[in-house]
């Protein structure tokens, strides 16, 4: 039974290409888009074209950007020998914000997830280890989430590199400013008991 | 602070003509676009566009199809005289699965809401109300949803027609088929003690 026209049926299949949208949210985005808002459905469209055509990755880092080397590669007060691993920009970004890193990232876009066919390659770790090689990096700092993921991430990389005498660190684990102990949950006391420091 | 390329944050911005995508969602839409998907992302500005060039209304329902007037206003099996209002095509398709129905539809495409600036030229009122002046019809069922909105459709669209002598008909309330007396809202039970008929 035909509910949806055919060109319908088209864009709301189109659609479901969208992470999180099933059937029924890309149905009612299309319906959406042809009822009350075709003028931002088109500058959708258009956007689509242009951003694709024009963002690739920066050579260096991976980072999403227009130019060949991302604004924080081709800065030349960044140490190019202290490299930050993050997941995702959204993580670089919160790195960022706290002014005191000045070395260089690497964004995997992800992280290890052999069951939804994410290896290695996927998240360009093999670029990685080459520039380990190229630029006689120092500090490589592991700053993937503390996920189950984001740790076997890590742990991969760490025993990659294990022979090549990089100093490798890890973000410190432990209360959140500001929490109350109460409130923390027991493994990540767990961890900051394990890591205590004498003051 | 950048962390997306000035292309990524317009396809970001873009993103957010979709319904319920905020500006996580549509973060998360756009790196998946480009990171992983670049084809879909493709396909879908293609699709938009030509399912905007080529879908538009049935003139005489505002079901959404390609040609001037949809499959079911054109079927000459389908009894002109009886309108089944609906909200939504998903409404329509309910009612249709039933196969008992062999009038017309008109479609309003969503619901009277001032607040948001819908009122009934939006839901194209005007075109039903004409319809019915030329079509001398017979019975109008207004099949709007059970909702505060619905109803208030439903109520504004009865007064219209007070003087005009349509027998105007709505859908019957009651205990959904299968259930539990003791699983049925207070409000729906209400209904059905009060529709109550002699068997």
């Amino acid at each position: 039974m035909a509910t949806y026209s055919p060109l319908t049926e088209k864009l709301i299949q189109a659609l479901r290409v969208l992470p999180g949208v099933g059937l029924k949210s890309a149905q009612r985005m299309a319906l959406h888009l042809l009822e009350r808002d075709r003028e931002g459905a088109l500058r959708l469209a258009d956007q689509l074209r242009s951003t694709l055509s024009g963002v690739s990755h920066c050579q260096q880092c991976r980072l999403l950007c227009e130019a060949d080397i991302c604004h924080i590669c081709s800065d030349e007060l960044r140490n190019q020998r202290q490299i930050c691993v993050v997941e995702t920009p959204a993580n670089l970004s919160a790195i960022e914000s706290t002014g005191i890193y000045e070395g260089v990232y690497f964004v995997l876009m992800g992280h290890l997830s052999p069951i939804d066919g994410i290896g290695p390659e996927e998240i360009g770790l093999h670029l990685l280890f080459e520039q380990i090689e190229q630029r006689q990096v120092e500090e490589l700092i592991l700053a993937t989430s503390p996920t189950v993921e984001g740790e076997a991430t890590a742990h991969y990389i760490r025993q990659k590199l294990d022979a090549k005498g990089i100093k490798i660190t890890r973000l410190a684990h432990g209360i959140p400013m500001g929490a109350e102990l109460d409130q923390v949950d027991g493994h990540t006391l767990h961890h900051a008991l394990q890591s205590r420091k004498v003051v």
